[in-house]
C-alpha cells in the first residue's frame, strides 16, 4: 500500500527501504532536499519538495508516519494537519511521549483525522532484524495500516515460539503489537526504554566491578580520610572483558542482545577509550520513572540506572561540591586531589 | 574421561547426563542411595555408597566435581580431603564464594592437590542447552579438564559469531572460559549473578509500571494524607503483558533469554497467582555489592535489585514503623489501612 | 492585622491561636460549624457560618489564609473568588503543588487579586514552637502581610546565630522566608519535604541495622536458596534502641529534631508495636522527584526514601511475583514461606 | 584520673585538653615530637619521648587512648602490647573497624588486657561541644573509666530532656553510653556514620535540586538525543540557598546540626567554589552497608549516598563509557560533549 514517510533520517530512510523492497509505495519528505533526492534516486521513491506536495501526491485516505524528534513534532504537525481531509491517517513512529499522543489524537479527532502513535525498537540495526513496533490507535485504523506493520516488523526470525503459547494468535510474535488506545503505543515504548536503560546499567556496573577486580596490586597510602582495603589478596585478577561477555552469550542466564551488542564493543576496543562517559538520556527514562511515582509503583532499578547518566554528565556536581563544604566544616577534612 | 560427581541434584545429574551421552565415564555419590541408584539404573553409571567407596573406584589423577550447597562445602571436602593423593583434583561446580576458593586452594596446594572452582550457569535448562562455564584454576589442570567442560559446555549454538572478533581463539565462543587463577570462576559467576539481578529487576519493575498503567479507572479518596493523581485520563491503559512480552522478543533492543522466559511465565499464568512475592537471594548478589564497595565502584542498579528481594520479604519492616512513627511525633499523622 | 483562616483542622487553629494570642483579628471559616463554634468561643475570634458571611466580615483589602488539602484547594477557590474584589489576597498555606500556584495566580492576577503561596512547616508542635515558613508573592503583598508572618513564625528561638552572617538582615532568622515570586514558597516547601523524607530513611534505615545486628544468635538452614551468614560471631549485639537514639541527640553529627522526636516515640514504645509499618507520602517528595528529573539532577537518596514508602504499601507486590515467576523458570526455584 | 593520649591530632589534642581542664592527669604521645613538646608546654601535660617511655610514666592499672587512623592501629597496639601488665586497659577512640574490636579483644584477653572500642562524634566541634561516645567492652573496665568519659562527653547541654523519659537513669542524657561487649561501641558509631551520610546526601540533593530550578530560563537546543524541558515556566527561580538553610534552621522538620553547618558553609562561600565536588568516605559508611547486606535489612538511602561518594570521585568512568559505547552499538549515538 502507499505510505509519505516524513523525515529520512536513519531509521526513516530504512523503513522506506524495508517497505519497497516488499512492494509498497513510498513518497517521502525530509526538511534536507538533498536526502530526498538521494533516497528517490536509490530506492526509486517518490520524492516531495515540501509538506504540500507530499500530501498532493498522496491518495485518500492519506497514511503519512512521521519519524522525527520527538521535539519538532508538534510544529510538523501544524504545518501538515490543515491539509488532511477527514479519514486521513498521521502516525508518529518517534519517540513521543505518550500524554502528547492523547492531546493530539482528541485535537485530531474533531477533524476526523485519525492518529496512530507507534513506538519503535530496533536502533541501526533495524534494516536488517525489522524494527519491534507497539502500536496505539483505534480499531480499524490499525488494522488498515497493517500491511506496513507487517513489513516493517522482524518477523518471527531466530526467537522461537514460546512454550504453552498458542501458535498464530495475534501478531506479537512477528514483532508488533496492538496495545491499547492512543498513546498505549508510546507508552509501551517508554516502559521497554526504561527496561534498557536497566539492563544497560546491569551490565555496565558489573563489568565495572570485574575492571576493578585487580585493585589489590596497587595499595593506596594510609591516612585518616581513606580507609584501606582489607583483604588486597583478594582483588588480584586482571580479567579479560571481551572473553567474559563472550562467553556469557552462550548457555547463561543474561544472554541478550545488549549482550551481543557489548561484546562486539568490547572486542574493537577493550578500553573504550573513543568514549568519555557522558550518557545521555533521551526522554524514555525519565517518563517511565514519572509513570511508576503517579501510580506509587517503585522503580529504583530503573530510577538508579537513569540517574548514573545524570551523574555521569556531571550533574551532581553542586550536590558533590555541598557534602564536602559539610565534611569541611564539621570535620575540617579538606578534599582529596584526583589521582594520576 | 572419568569423572566423579558428587551431589545429585538437578544441576549435577544433568551433567552427568551430558558427560554419559558424549562418552565419558562417571562415578557417582549423593547423600541420598536412591539417587544414586536411580542414575545408576538409568544412565548406566557407577554409584558409589560412600565417599570412600567413589575415591576407590577412581583413577589417579582423581578429577572430583562438587555439586552442592555452597554451605556444606566445607564439611564435604574435609570427608573427602584425607582419601586423595599428590595430582587429584577436585572441582567446585556449585556457588562458593570466591573467597573460599583462593583459601581452599591455597590449603589444597600444600597437599600436592589441585582445586578448581567453576560458576556455572544455566539452571534447569542446561540438559538441554549446555551450562555455561566461569573457570578459575591453573593452567595444566584446567586444560586436562578440557574434555569434560567442552561437553558440558553448550557449544556454539544460536548465537551467531561477534563481528570483528576472530574466530576459534579461544573457548568462550563454546560457552566456557578459563577466566584466571583459583576464586576467578566463582568471581566472575559472582557479578554474571549481580547483573542477572538487575535484568530481572529492570524486566520486573517495567512491567509492574505496564500492570498498574490502569489505575486512573479507580480514583481513591482525598484527604491530606494522599495526594490525589493530577490526570487520571493518562493512567487509562488494561495492557496485555503476555503479548507486550512476546513483542518484545522480536526485533527490540530488550530482547533476551530471561524475557523469553519472562513470556513464557505470562503465558501460564498472567496473575502469576501461584507466587506470594517473597523473593529469595542466594548469596552472589551480595557478594557482587560487597566486592564493588571494597574497590569503591558505584553499583546502584544491582544493588537496588537486591534490596528489593530484602524487602519483599518483610526485611524492612522494622525501618518503615520508625517512618510510622517518627509521622505520628511531628505530624499526628496515622497510619492508613491496607486496601481491600 | 485581620486576616480570615478557611481551615479549622490542627494546623489552622493553631495559626488561629498564636494569632489571637499576640493580638491580630480573626474570621474563622470550616467546613464543620462545630469545629467554628468551638474555636469562637475558646479564643474569642469570629466564626462565619459560610464563605460568603466570612467574607462579609473582613475589611478591604481582605486577606484570606486557606489550611485546607491540596486536593479541595480547587474547588474552596472556586467558592471564594467570584465573592472578591481588585486588592485582596489569597493565602494558600497548605500543601499545594507549586504548579498549581503559578496557574492560579495567573488566573487571579487578571482579577486583580493578589495569591501568596506559602509552605509550613512545624507539623503538630508549631503552636509551641512556631511554623516556619517559606513564601512565594509579589514584593508588595508579602511585605504587607509581614505582620501575621512574623506572629505565626518560631521567631529565633534555640537556634543560634549564624557564624559569619550579618544580624538583622532579613527575616529567615525568624523562621520565615519571601523566597520569590508565587510558586517559590511552594517549591522550596517542596524540597523541604524531600529532604524531610532522606533525613527520615537515614535514621530508620541505621536503626533498622542496628536492630537486626543480633540475628547471629538466630542461625537458620543450610539450603541451596539461602546463604548461610558467614560470622555469626560478628552479629550478636542487643542493642538498646532508645538508650541509642539518646545518646546521640548531645554533641553527635546527627544530632536534630527528628532524632530528637525518634528518641521520645522510642522511649514510648521500643517495639514500635502500635504501627504496622505502611508508610504513606503525601505529594512533595513526589513532586521533589520529579523537579529533580525535569532539572536533570540526581537525587538518588530522596528518591530511594520516597519508594520505600511505596513498598511498605506493598506497592511492588507484581514485580515481586514476577521475579519470583522468572527463578522459577530459569532454576526451578520454589518460593520459600514466610518465617513464624 | 590518669589517662595517656596516642595521637595528638585535632580530636585527640582537644581531648586532652578538656581532660587537663577538669583536672584529669595526661600523659602524651605523638609520632612528631614537636606535636608533643607543644601539648606538653601549653596544657601542662607529660608529654612521652617514646611508646616505651610513656608507659614507664603511667601508674598501673594503665589506661591507654589511642586516637589514630584506623589503618595504623594494628602496628601501634603492636608496639605497646609487648610493655602492658595484667589489668591495663586500651582504648581505641578511632573509627576502627567493630569486627577487628571483635578479634583484638579476645587476643588482648588472653594476656588479661582489657579492651574497649569508643566511637567518637563531634569533629573539630568537640573541644567546644564534647564528644558524643558509644562505647563497647566489659561492664567493670567502662564503669572504672567512667571519670574519663564523663569529662570528654559534652553532657546535657542544649538538648532538652525526652518527654517521657525518666530523669537520672543511665549516662546517655550526658551524652555517652555503654552499648555493649566489645565492637558494640564502634558499631553503633559506624551505624551513626551511615546515617550521617545519608543526612548529608538528603541535604546536597535537595539543594541541588533548589539550584537548578532556573534551567527553565536557559534553554538547550533540540535534538534527538536530548529530551526538551517541557514546561521551561515551571523553573524560572533563582532560590538565595544561604537564606533557605538559615529559615530552615527555626521551626522546620529538617532542622539539625548538619543544616546549622551547612548554613554556615553557604554563607562564607554560596558558590562552594572551593570544593571540586570530590568526596571522601572513611569506610564507616561501607562497613554499615555490609553489616546491612550481612543482615539483610535493605539500606536503599544510606547506600545511595555511599554510592554518590564514589561516582563524585570518578569511580563509575568505566561503566559509564560501557554505557556510551553500548548506544553507540544499538543506535548509532554519539556521545554529547560536555558544555561551556
Amino acid at each position: 500500500m502507499q505510505l509519505a514517510m516524513v523525515g529520512l533520517g536513519r531509521m526513516g530512510s530504512n523503513m522506506v527501504k524495508r517497505l519497497v523492497a516488499h512492494g509498497h509505495e513510498c513518497v517521502v519528505f525530509d526538511m534536507s532536499p538533498n536526502v530526498v533526492a538521494d533516497l528517490a534516486k536509490t530506492e526509486g521513491v517518490t520524492g516531495a519538495t515540501s509538506i504540500e506536495d507530499m500530501i498532493g501526491k498522496l491518495t485518500t485516505p492519506r497514511a503519512i508516519w512521521l519519524m522525527i524528534p520527538a521535539g519538532v513534532v508538534e510544529k510538523t504537525l501544524a504545518s501538515i494537519v490543515p491539509h488532511l481531509e477527514k479519514g486521513d491517517i498521521l502516525i508518529d513512529g518517534g519517540n513521543s511521549y505518550y500524554i502528547d499522543d492523547i492531546s493530539r489524537a482528541k485535537m485530531l479527532a474533531e477533524k476526523g483525522i485519525e492518529y496512530v502513535d507507534v513506538g519503535t525498537s530496533g536502533g541501526v540495526w533495524g534494516l536488517e532484524r525489522g524494527y519491534c513496533m507497539m502500536i496505539g490507535g483505534s480499531n480499524a485504523t490499525v488494522e488498515h495500516l497493517d500491511p506496513i506493520f507487517k513489513t516493517i516488523a522482524p518477523g518471527k526470525g531466530d526467537a522461537g515460539p514460546t512454550p504453552g503459547r498458542k501458535p498464530g494468535i495475534g501478531t506479537s510474535e512477528d514483532g508488533y503489537l496492538h496495545c491499547g488506545p492512543n498513546g498505549a503505543g508510546h507508552f509501551v515504548k517508554m516502559v521497554h526504554n526504561g527496561i534498557e536503560y536497566g539492563m544497560m546499567a546491569s551490565y555496565a556496573e558489573g563489568l565495572g566491578v570485574l575492571k576493578s577486580a585487580n585493585i589489590g596490586k596497587h595499595l593506596g597510602e594510609i591516612d585518616a580520610e581513606t580507609t584501606p582495603l582489607r583483604d588486597p589478596e583478594h582483588y588480584q585478577y586482571d580479567f579479560d572483558l571481551p572473553e567474559i561477555t563472550e562467553v556469557w552469550r552462550r548457555g547463561s542466564v543474561i544472554a541478550s542482545w545488549l549482550l551481543d551488542l557489548t561484546a562486539q564493543a568490547l572486542i574493537e576496543d577493550p578500553a573504550l577509550s573513543k568514549f568519555g562517559g557522558r550518557v545521555s538520556d533521551s526522554g524514555e527514562g525519565r517518563w517511565t520513572i514519572r509513570a511508576g511515582i503517579d501510580e506509587g509503583v517503585p522503580t529504583p532499578v530503573l530510577t538508579a540506572s537513569l540517574y548514573e547518566r545524570f551523574s555521569s554528565r556531571g550533574e551532581a556536581e553542586f550536590s558533590n561540591k555541598l557534602l564536602s563544604a559539610m565534611r569541611y566544616e564539621f570535620g575540617g577534612h579538606l578534599e582529596k586531589p584526583a589521582e594520576k
